[in-house]
């Protein structure tokens, strides 16, 4: 542990912070005060989220974009969603998404509560009019009555039990024991020497200095991307075509301010960056030294790097296939 | 079993044959001699089921369309492919698809095996251009060499590998213990009065002469549809637009025959016929009705045999999520 102790005092000299570095992420995630996790809501949740009649076409699910048996995405640039049509941003990962301060890539939703309630009603992903329709199709669900009042009490089909339940679920998703976790937890041998090399690497250039806490998205919830202009990769990627927070707020000083997306299971989530450019993790550390570092890496710093982000996957728990309530006799539109 | 005996006994002179009508759906089903089924491949098959990395653009799995978290297939008319087309025949339910003579709702495809290839390539469907891109995609994703290792040897992901492991994996999809199983078992209050009504009223017109045997598609493997011409039908559901089998044959004598379908879990997979264009189970029957035996039902008779189709909704078996290989530090296109 005299290494981690070391990295520590690295990264408080690094970021002028007494943030830790070197955390195992919890098993567990906080829930908001007016919505306790419970099974039954977990239970809910997990149904509506892998639901696709809550779309307009009854094609898109939440796990469609955000795919639980995969690296919580879907691996593409832009999402599809109904229609064929395809999303300006890159889909995070759901995967210990309940360990973000905010949440969508602008960071425009407060709560994982916030965040449920919106891709359904947008017209290029879901594509549902307005969630009094998804409450209509739901209730016109036969099963779905039942799930919502073991959930929340009788009558209880609602936009906000809706999104409640699947933050609920959300809050389940969650991947320990990688074999940082295990680092971090006193087994020397559960990362490479590479690997160990790649972290030492990271904390000496800066990366942990927005990259840190246990899932690796902190301290600060909110860092301008890119910090430092530059032509060559910003002619390949277009970067700044999408202002991030600034689309919100309209405000010049929240221009290019993005949150900061999680490290964990950041292998297993390309491609990279807001618009899902970028297709290798190689090129991503690169350009992230590059651009909000102003540090050029060789190649063997950015693969010790590169596998170091590899002992941020985790473990995926076993789940079982949530069973969508049918509509005997009839369907959904 | 008074009751049943003389059900056979109507069904073998309705029908002119000695096929039982009342059986039971068997719990396992019968694999061809050149792909037992391993668990190795049901695990495989399961994966590659699930795996929307089988289409072009990443988004459509097997299970898009027949999904397993639902009713066997998706509740729309057509089903939506790679780049929001539309297709132009209905999906058929994947559950208990292992007991059909042949698949694809024109029969073309023997097996479940040679089924398995075919939407992946479909232009419309998953929009892979040939088998030789899915198998070099399938390699390029780490973990996929492991699984196809432990079910078929060393060095063996291909075409024919992957569609044997689906077809196990759909082997295994079986929904036993409907009402109906449970009736035919002995049971005899597994069946509401009104659901016996319907299931005697079938018999006696004659829907159980193509619709018999353990999954109700049988003895017959196909059968013209619609056997009587009836032009208030057919201008607002245009059955007859699509040929069937002759569209793959050519044959005059094929023109509009088509697979028997199942009926088993015929509540859960609305809309119906070949193209989904008729929304609820109520008018379905009454069509039948009409178009195959000539019979015009009244609504308490529809309402029964209704009631009578709902005891073939089976029990859903308990399924794990599978995992599917990730490739770190890349994507699949």
């Amino acid at each position: 542990m005299l290494k981690l102790q070391s990295l520590l005092t690295g990264l408080a000299l690094a970021a002028g912070s007494s943030i830790a570095f070197a955390q195992a992420l919890p098993t567990t995630a906080p829930a908001p005060a007016d919505n306790p996790t419970t099974a039954a809501k977990v239970a809910l949740g997990k149904v509506l989220y892998h639901d696709p009649r809550l779309s307009s076409s009854g094609t898109v699910s939440c796990a469609s974009c955000h795919n639980t048996m995969l690296g919580g995405e879907d691996n593409r640039g832009g999402s599809v969603g109904v229609e064929g049509q395809v999303g300006g941003r890159s889909a995070p990962t759901v995967w210990n998404a309940a360990f973000n301060e905010v949440q969508f890539w602008d960071g425009r939703a407060a709560s994982l509560e916030e965040q449920a309630a919106g891709p359904v009603t947008n017209p290029i992903e879901m594509g549902m009019k307005s969630w009094d329709d998804v409450v209509v199709r739901l209730k016109s669900i036969d099963g779905y009555d039942k799930l919502f009042s073991t959930a929340f009490g009788r009558n209880s089909i609602s936009k906000d039990n809706a999104t409640k339940a699947i933050a609920a679920y959300e809050r389940t998703l969650i991947t320990p024991n990688s074999p940082f976790d295990r680092y971090v937890k006193g087994n020397t041998s559960a990362m490479s020497k590479q690997q160990i090399r790649g972290m030492n690497k990271a904390v000496e250039l800066g990366c942990t200095g927005c990259h840190s806490g246990p899932a690796f998205n902190g301290p600060g919830t909110f860092q301008k991307f890119p910090v430092i202009s530059n032509g060559y990769f910003e002619a390949q990627y277009g970067f700044k075509d999408d202002k991030g927070l600034a689309e919100v707020t309209g405000k010049e000083e929240d221009e290019h301010f993005w949150k900061v997306p999680t490290l964990r299971n950041i292998a297993l989530t390309a491609p990279y960056f807001h618009n899902g450019k970028v297709k290798t993790l190689e090129r991503a550390v690169k350009i992230m030294a590059k651009l909000q570092l102003g540090k050029d890496l060789n190649d063997q710093e950015v693969e010790d790097i590169v596998a170091f982000l590899n002992a941020l996957t985790g473990e995926f728990p076993e789940q079982t296939m949530p069973k969508l309530p049918g509509m005997p006799g009839k369907t959904f539109n």
